[in-house]
């Protein structure tokens, strides 16, 4: 029985895609996940990478990944480390490859000199949220997430707002 | 009567710490912003800036900003505006400043092809979530945010998970 962490390279983007496929399943939206393996290269494996996977492997089989980029704290002055994505296949759970990723994780966060690590969780998973807890995260109960998307974004870009209105 | 919104440059970075420690305060958390101008210029003018800001000078004289940087959408496989921290000082108020930085940001997001713009409020701010639900922006009533910060990343950093452990 043996677990192995790596950093991901462009050749497991397959791999990567179906990980999205199957967390975006399990979080009951399916047909949510419309990323290919062309925007994942553009975006992850050029110059500037927008963000970074680490993958586990469980008796060499792939068997879950942890998707992050760094985001930045304006109180602190530091960077913060942002976990987008935390998936373990259902089949390979109990063997902490989860916590293990989380892990490794925050060595990646020191070595960066991140003073956080931060992530969000559907609020009926309550064995994720356990399992947080246990690791010492708190949850941030006065801030709620506002999202602008599509259509939003493309007739706030139009407006010239007006003077006269609030803020 | 005058609105001028622009990029931040190093140079600006004193006047950006002001905004920071304006907006903790009016946040309640006065002590907890101790960002330097040093951890600014190393993180955000350099070759590889984590954040960006916007300017607002009304009549000429500093009257807000917009502090941001970008995340990725693993479904959308598109990256994310993330609007970390919009302040408008008490006495420029009333003068759309606040929403006109707002569209500056949409049309960044649209240069950049982001999936989304996001961000959070605290969820007593009632004239910003009045604000921000009439630009069509929503809420993620069903994500909550966990954080862990210093000791707790610097324990995990240390753990070697046991395999016999849940996920």
């Amino acid at each position: 029985m043996s677990l192995s962490i790596r950093p991901a390279t462009a050749a497991d983007i397959p791999q990567i895609l179906e990980f999205i496929h199957q967390l975006a399943i399990y979080e009951k939206e399916p047909d949510a996940a419309v990323a290919t393996a062309e925007d994942l290269l553009r975006d992850g494996f050029g110059a500037h990478p927008l963000f970074y996977v680490l993958l586990a492997n469980w008796n060499e089989q792939p068997a879950g990944f942890a998707f992050y980029f760094f985001n930045y704290s304006t109180w602190l002055g530091k960077p913060g480390l942002y976990l987008e994505d935390l998936f373990v296949m259902p089949e390979y759970r109990g063997h902490g490859i989860g916590k293990q990723l989380l892990v490794e994780l925050a060595k990646i966060a020191q070595a960066k000199g991140c003073g956080r690590m931060q992530w969000q969780v559907l609020d009926w998973n309550t064995p994720a949220i356990e399992f947080y807890e246990s690791l010492g995260a708190f949850p941030l109960t006065e801030w709620e997430t506002y999202r602008l998307v599509g259509e939003g974004i493309a007739s706030l870009a139009q407006l010239n707002a007006s003077h006269q209105t609030e803020m």
